[in-house]
């Protein structure tokens, strides 16, 4: 399958998901009992085919023809529909969900690997359906069955699709600030006003219908996150029987025109305007999920599981660049090493020249760190749904709860870092739109942006995530790398020198956490969160490196090198950032805290 | 004038013209004699308002409706050329001239400020001057009497274009393997056969004629860079009495395009295909510059200049894009501070949040370093050119010597991730091209690629720069950063603790590139030279924020403590990145060196 590995390693994939997590002992688990090694690898090989010949094919295409508006109705790149009927097809979109809703029950982190296949080839058509298995999933796990099988069954066949509606134009990232209404009718229904931003998949042309999942106010105007309910506000009416009804009152204000990411087409929404009025409503029509003034909780099930997606597709971009500018690298003669300089000798290939190959190992070492990273918090989902032990599901979603944030920053940062790297390789010809890289830099950049920028991980990992149960996450987490760490000290000198590195910061980064969690004041504790999450990933992606060191065991293929020049480039040129970042952290540096906006 | 600070502050450039870098004196020398203050100010406040009025408003339309080839000329946006014509009419192309080719004799360092202000309004635009400028001062110091006269009057009067063509298909970075061709004709001009790649600016419609630099070689085909020699080479050839005479062989082949800087039209050129073949000449006319032999000698002193000229654009860049966040920040009400999170109190600015304080503290970080290190560069210039004593005038070369790839790759980097900070700080809106900053993150991704790649600037620094003259660029540099760390001891505790860090860095860095270069392996003192690059250059910007500290005396006006607050961000966020990248130097790390590509 040699054109499939232009787009990620299925080597690695493979190494990742048997020789390091384990995934084969998921089948000693009933809801996985009927997968197998095998199942899980027809699978990969299925989405790295689909991935390669229907989603690969139209990137570029997705990004110079991007979404139009047309008599108030979105077109979307007519390829774009058939790759996600392909995907639907395969079952796709019902991959994690139960057998009683027709789901396959395939291991989470078997498919986030799926979807790290689709991002790398088509980030933008693969949205599509990462938001609708979102969707879904959340209607799943709190809705209704009658809810479930109105809305969730159509979805998990492709014929629906589905949004997430959170932010407002006034109020981006602060929920609190929803302005959106639902009021009670008499029906037991709700009638929804109000206008949402930032909307991804909120109208196309892809199938009959798209059930937008909506945050609103039930509460009073100044009841904050606490007023907030989540309501199913299809965009038609379904009947009964299943069948597509009125339209409902949601209709398309624009289209907000992107960097990159272009495909995947993002709108503005209003919601009971009286465009679309279905008969004898004022608002448009939306269902509760389970209790008023639970939105926020409800959504963020959703939001948790997206923000997972969006580092494994920043990891995917990552990874597919470098793969891309490897294959540059190796085969473009440009200049002569410094110690065979003279003009009579032919040019040696790019990857001859130590800068280029400090690009590509930077590159690699973010990209298979990440995807690493991701695919560990997809086998914690499972653990958390599965382990037999109700301690070790505890323990499973506590570590979830504290990786999430750098999961969904790291990646997003050092992924976009590691495409600008892509470019460089490439040099002139990286910066043109004959080459891929430059797109998947555009693309890149909003991963740091969109489902809680950088900022509000940050907050959320140094003012929630480490903080809570008296800060029982990050114990969690400290007492997995000291387990490595122990691993791996017993496992040759570069094992132990890694281990030992780690065990500094990480160490550290205990300290400088209860430093931070004992100082009184929240402006002063938060004013660095940015850079404590930066520091953080780096630390976890340190023991991402380390553990699958330990996982390479005594191979020593040019597979087990490369990945061993990957977690030492880490070692050396990474992990040493982390040193004077917590240093200003301990420092309770109070210059953005002290400043005067007037003075700027 | 407040439409233009929008665009870069004058409060500031006055700052670092007049109070840091004491521009006025100049005016006591010769050559300036006819200059002052006030001329120096009228010519900054014509730029200004030409900028904001001439080149600001089709920036955007520069990136929409890029440049086209139509039936094989290139057709620029109607807004180009009154914009270039505007530019000429002021005499800006001439500017640093002599009076006797029709110059106004401006200080470079004035003329550098004069190009930030075109570069923060419109980079594609003004792309084209540069070009023409620095191909202008190349012939007027290298090329003859009857070439100045010939090409450089109608070059300044703004109706002939200039181009550099240097890159070639196979060989980028690698000018050694230069194969365009020059032969000697029996008339004593040359016939120039080759293509060239990557040439700005290489075809379009704004002047009469369009003069290209041409790189070619002369010796044998192994001659490396002794084999170049440089060549004008017109479009069209032009008679003895300066009109235009017959179309010369150079032909377009084609149109890069690129992610951003698109109004700059990037082409492939064919040198002497038969085409346009003028009469009785096999291959392009070119006119020898100097004697044969000395191209890439000469190439290096537009080069140079050129360098200096993307530092200061990647600076404007960055400086505009950080004033545009700021203006976001000031008036975009979101969320609420850490310390009064209530739902009923009023969402705040973005600028009151530590994490939007601390981007906006980067940006200005970068780009008033940034732009304070060009502009520092631009004055060795003048010191070069016009020194009263010898020596002195020595020690500005050398000191630019050393200076030019960081004044280069410094802002080029750190401007680019200023310009994604504050696309950052926009959230969704920045990454919409609803916003200006996108474009600037996109037109600065080429900063560190074009006129020599970070890793090229790299060699220069380590291989060439600071081991020339055994070490004397260093070793005049290192003395500056001394006396102005003596000087800022004695100037109380802001002052001596910035001193302090700075000097721990500095003997630091030259410890350690003495080590480098005393090892004997070439392969091993380069292999990290971009992390050399890189410590050496927050190293100078630590320096260049210490001497405007320094310049800033008593004053404590906000404009004051607006610039202790970004010299502070930058001592204590960003200064200590440089301790770890000293000690993998130091370390003499062979990771990329003992790498096998075939691991990758």
């Amino acid at each position: 399958m040699p054109a499939s590995t232009a787009l990620l390693s299925r080597a690695d994939l493979d190494f990742l998901l048997h020789d390091w997590l384990r995934v084969g002992e998921l089948t000693d688990r009933p809801r996985f009992a009927e997968h197998s090694r095998s199942t899980f690898d027809a699978i990969l090989d299925a989405c790295a085919d689909l991935a390669q010949d229907r989603f690969a094919p139209h990137n570029r295409r997705n990004d110079t023809d991007e979404p139009r508006l047309v008599e108030g109705r979105v077109h979307l790149h007519p390829e774009v529909r058939p790759a996600l009927d392909a995907l639907a097809e395969m079952g796709l979109l019902s991959a994690t969900a139960d057998h009683h809703v027709g789901g396959l029950q395939l291991p989470h982190v078997v498919h986030l690997a799926c979807a790290a296949w689709f991002a790398a080839a088509n980030v933008s058509t693969y949205g599509y359906a990462m938001l609708t298995v979102a969707n879904a999933q959340l209607i799943c796990a709190l809705g209704s069955t009658e809810q479930v099988t109105r809305f969730v069954t159509p979805m998990f066949e492709g014929r629906f699709h589905g949004t997430m509606c959170l932010s407002e134009p006034q109020a981006g990232s602060s929920l609190a600030d929803t302005m959106t209404r639902a009021h009670l009718a008499d029906d037991g229904t709700y009638r929804i006003t109000g206008t949402k931003m930032w909307i991804s998949g909120g109208d196309h042309d892809l199938g009959e219908n798209i059930v937008h999942l909506v945050l609103a106010r039930t509460g009073a105007d100044d009841s904050g996150v606490r007023g907030l309910s989540l309501f199913i506000v299809p965009k038609f009416l379904v009947e009964d029987d299943g069948s597509i009804g009125e339209r409902n009152d949601v209709s398309l204000v624009g289209l907000n025109h992107k960097m990159g990411f272009r495909g995947t087409v993002n709108t503005v929404l209003s919601f009971g305007d009286g465009t679309h009025r279905p008969s004898g409503s004022a608002g448009a029509v939306g269902y509760l999920i389970g209790a008023p003034g639970e939105g926020l909780a409800q959504m963020f099930h959703m939001m948790n599981a997206v923000r997972l997606e969006v580092g494994a597709c920043a990891a995917a971009l990552g990874y597919t660049a470098y793969l891309k500018s490897l294959a540059y690298a190796r085969t473009r003669p440009q200049g002569r090493r410094p110690d065979a300089k003279a003009a009579h000798l032919p040019q040696v290939p790019l990857v001859e020249h130590a800068d280029i190959r400090r690009m590509l190992l930077a590159q690699k070492s973010y990209a298979e760190g990440a995807l690493g990273l991701t695919l560990y918090c997809a086998r914690l989902l499972d653990e958390r749904d599965t382990a037999v032990e109700p301690a070790e599901r505890d323990r499973a979603a506590l570590l979830l709860d504290v990786l999430t944030p750098i999961a969904k920053s790291w990646p997003s940062q050092w992924c976009l870092h590691g495409t600008s790297l892509a470019i460089q390789v490439h040099g002139g010809y990286g910066y043109t739109r004959d080459y891929d890289v430059e797109q998947h830099y555009r693309d890149s950049r909003l991963n740091p942006i969109h489902e809680g920028t950088h900022g509000i991980q940050a907050i959320d990992l140094l003012g929630r995530k480490t903080s809570m149960l008296d800060g029982a996450g990050l114990e969690a987490l400290d007492e997995e790398m000291r387990r490595t760490v122990a691993t791996a000290s017993q496992l040759g000198p570069e094992l132990s020198a890694h281990a030992a590195d780690l065990d500094l910061v990480r160490a550290r980064l205990t300290e400088v956490t209860k430093l931070l969690h004992s100082h009184p004041e929240p402006i002063t504790r938060l004013a660095n969160a940015s850079i404590y999450l930066e520091a953080a990933g780096h630390v976890v992606v340190a023991w991402i490196w380390l553990e699958q060191l330990v996982a390479l065991g005594d191979r020593d293929d040019a597979f087990a090198r490369g990945k061993r020049s990957a977690a030492r480039y880490f070692r050396t040129y990474e992990l040493p950032r982390v040193t004077p970042q917590l240093d200003l952290l301990a420092s309770l540096d109070r210059t953005t805290v002290d400043l005067n906006p007037a003075w700027l």
